[in-house]
C-alpha cells in the first residue's frame, strides 16, 4: 500500500480535543482499506511551541512539515499569548504559509444538514441553500507587503502596510478558484471580489482574473463584485454568491469569517491552505502539498472541557484525503459519515449535537458516532 | 435669523428623487422656524457632470461646497460610467472628500421602527436591539496612500497601495468617536476595529486609539475587537457592537456596509461626512462642513420610476441639521416625524412603505406624509 506521511499539529485551547477525533476517524478510513496507510506524526506549533522552545514555529516542526504528505492542524493562538505578548503566534502561522507557499485557502461554507437551520442567525429562508466556497490569496497583499513600524524616534509617526500583487500571484489563486469550480457539474460560478473603483492593486486582479479565465476556462461564468457590495449580499442574500467567491488575502480573512456564521456554527467548518491548484477529478492526481485546520480558534474558554465540536477538524482530514493524497473515497465517506451522524435519528439525530449547537454531547463520544457511521 | 447655505448635489439615477424629499422636509423646518432660514442651490456632481462638463467634479461645485454650510447629496454612478469607463464618478467623490477635508464619515444603523422587524435578514432575535453607529476614517489609508498601476511596459507586472496611518489622523478620528460617544448618556461604549495581529498600520491606530481615549475621555469604556472576528459578530451577534464600530477607511467601507443590512432597508439609513468633530450637544456649537447622504447607491435599475425610498435622505437632512448647523431642535423634529410615520397606522401604519419595504407607497406621497407630520 502507498504510505503517506501526515504531521499532526495540536495546537492550543481546544485544538488537541477536536484533532484527536480528527485523528481516529483518519486511523479508521486508513484502517479499512489495503490501497495506503497513514504516518501520523506531532509537533509543537503555536503557543505550545513558545511555552517549550521559546518560538512558534521551532526549526525541527517547519522541516517536518516540509516532509509531509499533508499537515493537520488545531487552532493555535489563547490569551496567554495576546496582541501585547512579546513573542506571538501569528507570525509563526504567516512564516509558515510562506514558507511552505501556502497561496490557496480554502472554505466550504454550507449547511451540512436543513437540520441545522435554526442555528443559522439569518432567518431560515436566508439562510437556506447557501453553498459558498471562499477561495483566498494565503501568501501576498498587505500581510506580506513591505511595513515600517512606528519607530522610537519621536518623529516617525506613520505605518504602514503595502497591499501588492503581481499578475503571477493573481493568476496562479484564480486557476485553483477554477480548478475547483471545473470540478463541479455544472461548473461553480465564480465571483471575483475586489475594490477595483478604488485601488490599484484591485484593477491588476480584476484585469488578471478576467483574462485568466476567459482564455483558460471559458467555460466557466464568473462576475467581479466591489467587496463592500459583496459584504452586503453575503448577510442579506448569501445565495446569489453560490459558487466561489475569489478574492485577496485581507478581503478574504474579512469575508469568509463573515460568510462562516451562516451555517449556524463555527465549530462544523473545515479549511484547507494549499501550495498549489487542486487537480480535477478526471484528470491524473498531482499531489498538493496543504494545512488542514477547522476555521474556528482556540476557544480557550471550553478548552479542557471536552465539549468543542471535532466536526470542523474532521472534515478538514476528508478535505486532506481529497486535495494532498488524492483519496477521494475515504473523503467521501467521512463527509457523508458527518451527515448520517447530523440526520440520523437513529443515530441521536438532534441529541448528537455538541454545545456549540445547543446539545450535551461530548468531543469524545460525537467522535466515537463518527467513526461507527464510517 | 442666521441664514445658512446649503448645497444640493442630486446626483445620479434615484438621486434627484430622493433628494427632492429631503429638500422639501428642510424647506418645511425652516418655514416653520424665525431662527434661522436656509439658502438651498443645486450643482453637478457625479455622473450628471460628467456628461455635462466632462468631469465628475466641476471647479464650480468645489468652490460652491467649499462655501457652504453644509451639503446634501444624492448618490453618484452608474452603469453609464462603470468600472470601465475613461471618466468615472468615484475619483470625483474621493477628491471632494479630500478637498473638504472630510475624515470622519458617521453611519449610524438600527431600527427606525420595531414594525420594520420583518425585513431584517437576521432573525428578528438576532436584529432587535442592534444600535450601531459607524465611524469610519475617510481620507487616510489604502484609499489615498501612494499607487502604482499596471504599465504598458511588459515587465510592469505588479500593482500596489499602500495603507498608511500617521498618529494625527488617528487621533482626530478617535476624537469624532469620542464626541459622539459621550453625546449620550451614559456614553457610547467604543469598538475599535484593526487586524494588529498583522497589519503594522493597525498597530499603530491600536496604541493611538488606547492613548487618546485613556487620557482624554477616560469616561468611555473601549476595547479593540479584530476585523475578521468584527465581521463574524456584526451577522451573528450584532448587539454585542452597540455603540460605535470605530475603525480605518478600508474596513470601514466593508463593515458599515454589512452592519447596514441589518436594518431591514439600506433605503432607510442616512450618513455625514465631516471635517471636524460634532460639538457636544452641552458644549458652545462649531460649526463643522459636512456631506449627507443616504447610504444607499444610485439603484439605475428602479431609477425614473418614483417609487425609491426617501427616508435615508431625509434623515440625513437632520443629521446635517444637527452636525453642520447645530439646530438640534427641527433635526430632533425630522427624526420623530420619520419614525411617527413608519408607526402609527392613523398615518398609513405598516400600509405606509416604499417598494424597498415590501410596500406601493410613491417617493413623493412618502415625502408629503413626513411634511405633514412634522
Ligand atoms: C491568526 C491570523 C493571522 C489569521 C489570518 O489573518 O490569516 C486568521 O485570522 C486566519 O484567517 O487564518
Ligand atoms: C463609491 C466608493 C468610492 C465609496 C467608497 O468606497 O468610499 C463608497 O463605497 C462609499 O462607501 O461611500
Amino acid at each position: 500500500p502507498r504510505s503517506f506521511r501526515i504531521v499532526v499539529l495540536p495546537g492550543d485551547g481546544i485544538g488537541p480535543e477536536v484533532v484527536a477525533q480528527a485523528v481516529r476517524v483518519l486511523e479508521a478510513v486508513s484502517a479499512v482499506s489495503s490501497d495506503f496507510q497513514l504516518k501520523l506524526e506531532s509537533h509543537d506549533f503555536g503557543g505550545c511551541a513558545i511555552d517549550a522552545h521559546g518560538e512558534p514555529l521551532p526549526q525541527s516542526t517547519l522541516q517536518a512539515c516540509k516532509d509531509a504528505d499533508a499537515i493537520l492542524m488545531g487552532s493555535i493562538g489563547g490569551p496567554k499569548w495576546g496582541v501585547d505578548a512579546k513573542v506571538r503566534p501569528e507570525p509563526g502561522l504567516l512564516a509558515l504559509r510562506k514558507a511552505l507557499g501556502l497561496y490557496a485557502n480554502i472554505r466550504p461554507a454550507n449547511l451540512a444538514s436543513d437540520s441545522l437551520l435554526d442555528y443559522s442567525p439569518l432567518r431560515p429562508e436566508v439562510a437556506k441553500g447557501v453553498d459558498i466556497i471562499v477561495v483566498r490569496e494565503l501568501i501576498g497583499g498587505a500581510y506580506f507587503g513591505t511595513r515600517k513600524e512606528q519607530g522610537v524616534a519621536p518623529d516617525v509617526d506613520t505605518a504602514w502596510d503595502t497591499m501588492i500583487y503581481s499578475v503571477e500571484e493573481v493568476q496562479r489563486i484564480t486557476r485553483v478558484a477554477a480548478q475547483i469550480a471545473v470540478a463541479a457539474n455544472p461548473p461553480l460560478e465564480i465571483h471575483s471580489v475586489d475594490k477595483a473603483n478604488v485601488l490599484a492593486s484591485s484593477r491588476l486582479w480584476r484585469k488578471v482574473v478576467t483574462e485568466t479565465l476567459t482564455k483558460e476556462y471559458p467555460q466557466i461564468k464568473f462576475h467581479h463584485q466591489l467587496v463592500d457590495s459583496a459584504a452586503m449580499f453575503i448577510t442579506s442574500n448569501p445565495r446569489k454568491l453560490n459558487g466561489i467567491i475569489l478574492t485577496e488575502n485581507l478581503f478574504g480573512d474579512i469575508l469568509s469569517d463573515q460568510t462562516s456564521v451562516i451555517p449556524g456554527s463555527l465549530g462544523l467548518l473545515p479549511s484547507a491552505s494549499l501550495a498549489g491548484a487542486p487537480s480535477t477529478p478526471s484528470a491524473d492526481f498531482k499531489p498538493t502539498l496543504g494545512i488542514y485546520e477547522p476555521i474556528h480558534g482556540s476557544a480557550p474558554d471550553i478548552a479542557g472541557q471536552g465539549i468543542a465540536n471535532p466536526i470542523g477538524t474532521i472534515l478538514s482530514a476528508a478535505m486532506l484525503l481529497r486535495y494532498s493524497l488524492g483519496l477521494e473515497k475515504p473523503a467521501k465517506a467521512i463527509e457523508d459519515a458527518v451527515r448520517r451522524v447530523l440526520d440520523t435519528p437513529e443515530l441521536g439525530g438532534s441529541g448528537l449535537r455538541t454545545a456549540d449547537l445547543g446539545g450535551k454531547v461530548a468531543t469524545v463520544e460525537l467522535g466515537d458516532r463518527i467513526v461507527e457511521a464510517l
